[in-house]
């Protein structure tokens, strides 16, 4: 019987060694020598997997994505307004911390979103992922934003831009986070302070004291 | 008579190639020899005023940092609530712009702040410009929100916090506006209707409709 080779986790497997070496010399460091080494096979094997080096730094790029969404996306979205707020707050808080096993990750991440900014193609992954993102949290707004039982209705506009503020929020706290400017519970007590805030616009809120509203 | 030769202005051109590498090839792609070439001078002469590629690079990362405090600082802090609101608008928008000219600069930077996750030395020094940043802003906030006359306090814990609210969101948004993922002027609306609402927390606002604050 001939010997099943399972093609993606080979490919997978090169990734990995793909984003070693962007975490250790940049995305200019890769080359199909060093992810060769990296994963410990021959220039041969990588070439077989992918066509180009480009090629490989952008799937590593999409499968970095897809990994995001598959750790922190809820599985389906919620249709109550308490489930609803639980879980914008879980994908808003997913990115902010500064454990050590993180750190690899969200570095090439940050690698990624850096380069977007001079090469056409990692920009329109990178995109497509942040669309996504505000997207998916517009409907958590929404569903949040319900009166309990209230059916939950489409984002309004007001619900997209809530949405942009705080997925520019998180993706700000978590960059603070990640060059050590903040600790990542003090970004998860402000994320959840703003939160609030958005969630009960009007009445009184954690970041701005009601008594001095008058004053202010 | 000798030939006076302004030696911060030589180190500064040699700082300006030094960008124009990591803007096309990456902050792992400087070497002596590569910024010579981008510089049209002799390796020699780098090394003269540089004695090592890592003093390159964080020069490089502090001018980066002087220049933006130089261009999007206000040069004192307004006294009264106005003028510090209308401060704390301009700071905030600072990097928000999608012109071309700005995109070289705003790539380098974002290349420091990638490989601030990795590398201790820059690390230290985004980290002071963020909390640099944050305490300007924490001052503007406590200024803004002072009444008309009032004496402008110390920035209170609140403030701090809106001020890191405030000056992550703009982090964020200004990495969309970057990556294209955002037009600019979204973006400055979005946060000025969010400056709104921090400064009248408890009023309406422009992100929550007041109408529907009963209900959600």
């Amino acid at each position: 019987m001939p010997k099943v080779v399972d093609h993606d986790q080979r490919r997978a497997e090169i990734v990995l060694a793909l984003w070693q070496v962007i975490y250790l010399q940049g995305i200019d460091g890769v080359s199909f020598r060093s992810v060769a080494k990296a994963a410990e096979v021959s220039v041969g094997r990588i070439q077989h997997y992918f066509s180009s080096r480009e090629e490989m730094i952008l799937d590593g790029c999409r499968r970095m994505v897809a990994a995001a969404v598959a750790d922190h996306g809820p599985t389906e979205l919620p249709e109550h307004p308490r489930a609803a707020r639980a879980a914008l707050t879980a994908v808003l808080s997913a990115s902010l911390s500064d454990g050590d096993e993180f750190r690899m990750g969200a570095s090439v991440w940050a690698a990624y979103q850096a380069k977007a900014v001079s090469s056409p193609r990692i920009a329109e992954i990178v995109v497509d992922a942040l669309a996504e993102r505000a997207s998916l949290l517009a409907e958590l707004v929404a569903t949040a934003r319900a009166a309990p039982g209230e059916e939950s209705a489409s984002p309004t506009e007001a619900d997209h831009a809530e949405a942009l503020h705080l997925a520019s929020l998180s993706e700000g706290l978590a960059h603070r986070v990640l060059v050590g400017a903040m600790a990542a519970s003090e970004a998860r007590r402000l994320l959840d302070a703003v939160v609030g805030r958005c969630m009960a616009a009007g009445s009184a809120s954690v970041l701005c004291s009601p008594g001095r509203d008058g004053a202010r």
